[in-house]
């Protein structure tokens, strides 16, 4: 049994492409391989938090996997990161742990990331006037450092209502290489950007409809539970494509949850991006589509993950 | 960040009773003030097991608890043994991992035995005239060991299929005091024992309604999942006392599942072990009375003897 740090992950991560392992793991998810139950989820109050435990496996593979991802709110104030967990794999042949990942979370934000550049690649327009990302914490960073590996364009623009955090994602991100722009007003980014990435935890919309404009694709990556949501639901009225992580999944939580319940799409409409990765589901055919990608995190990302460290 | 090995686990266990930690759980439990959601679950072909990951927190309290347990019932070919697992413990104010217990199952083992233990002493006759065992695997025998704190019944017999298993188990029983008569007649059991405690994985029924003497009291430990079933359904219509150690749990899984799906009982005549503890529900009022207790296995329980350990 191995126990890998936080620093050894890193330092194996330096040598790995995680995009075509994660890619894989969506389409195996999508092909029906993979085992995958509902996420278990724990909340708190005093302080505020929540935990999801994401577990399975790969029919064919020999490993199962759990993990854990928290984040503790308040934890800033402590000077502690918000995110923090740990990732364990166990033989599916005897049930004998071989890995503990103490990944502080981090894996969880990568393959978070990872899922939003795969997303892009297959179905932001191919030209890429400017990146426009939605808050300016971990998360918001990551998705730009990864879109660096599927797409040229290092125009951005940050929107977010804290104008110092603006600002200190302004210096991270040049040293990424990018020209960012920030703005607390997120018409700009709307107005500019074919490109939108939302990643807050927000838990009302900040886009609207009649902000989208024609040839935009979105990513939301930060509703993740059911009382989340970053998206209003008519823009799903306006979407050409709206891909999901899981279908399943994203019925009961994030972006599509809300616009089922609102009856804004039906679930017919949903395609899923492993499917998209194959070919079994139309990607964009036009640079005038509006799409949607809603990620809510799968155990598979999770898997994928976590088996490229331990093996590397 | 302490990672506490088997043996560890086990010097730690010599110091300190578990009992009394395991029936406060209970009463938390059913006082409301545990967060205990659905237990999560893997399934595995080739070779079979199973996973049960089971997690939650006591509101007041500083941790919240993830035990996984895995059974891989192939594994005593390999010459491992078929239980595994590890129980992590997290700070429930920042998220961050506070101790690996890498107990390898043996901490479910024991706080299974626990409950057993506090189950006969609620619910058994005062006169405990002879003991019976169902099974011959490492619970039967953790079963009559934590016996002997609650009673001093030295006298046991036990039932089992696998005639080698069960003088093997009657070689190391003795080791621990009791006068252990072997058989493969389950009727020597119910004719002889006024505390029968069922602890194997059977799927269909071992004991009848028409083969239990009045006055018994009947520790059903062995079915943890909705398939699997010890005690036939009719037991319930001849006990005068059913207890569950969840009442939510046990409709799900376990012994009571099949009673209430057979419409043998109703879900208003149980009571939950943590309020028979407590007085808040009867025990035992009489030497003619049958009572059942079935105990399908709670992450209250993990939460309990994993602090337990932990803090010592």
């Amino acid at each position: 049994m191995e126990i890998i740090g936080l620093d050894q992950i890193k330092d194996t991560l330096k040598k790995i492409d995680i995009i075509p392992a994660i890619e894989k793991g969506f389409v195996i998810y999508s092909s029906g391989k993979a085992i995958v139950p509902p996420i278990g989820e724990l909340h708190f109050k005093n302080p505020p938090g929540d935990v999801h435990i994401k577990y399975g496996y790969i029919v064919d593979d020999k490993y199962y996997v759990i993990k854990v991802a928290s984040g503790f709110y308040d934890n800033p104030k402590l000077k502690l990161s918000s995110s923090n967990g740990l990732i364990l794999l166990f033989s599916k042949e005897t049930g004998a742990i071989l890995g503990i990942l103490l990944d502080e979370g981090y894996l969880t934000d990568l393959r978070t990331a990872a899922a939003g550049a795969i997303a892009a690649k297959y179905l932001a327009p191919s030209k890429i006037t400017k990146i426009g990302i939605i808050g300016a914490g971990i998360q918001a960073r990551l998705q730009l450092v990864y879109l660096k590996k599927v797409t040229d364009c290092r125009d951005a623009i940050v929107w977010g209502r804290d104008l110092q955090k603006l600002r200190r994602f302004q210096d991270e991100v040049k040293k990424e290489g990018f020209s960012i722009q920030i703005t607390q007003n997120i018409e700009k980014v709307t107005s500019s950007c074919n490109l939108i990435v939302t990643t807050t935890p927000s838990i009302s919309p900040l886009l609207w409809a009649n902000q989208i404009r024609k040839g935009t694709h979105i990513t939301a990556v930060g509703a993740d539970s059911p009382h989340k949501q970053e998206l209003a639901a008519n823009i799903f009225e306006i979407a050409n494509i709206v891909v999901a992580d899981s279908i399943e999944q994203c019925i009961a939580r994030g972006e599509i949850a809300h616009a089922i319940k609102g009856n804004i799409i039906s679930k017919n409409r949903l395609v899923e991006l492993g499917n998209v990765i194959s070919g079994i589901s139309p990607s964009r055919t036009s640079a005038e589509q509006i799409t949607i990608a809603d990620l809510t995190g799968l155990a598979i990302q999770d898997i994928e993950i976590a088996k490229a460290v331990f093996e590397n």
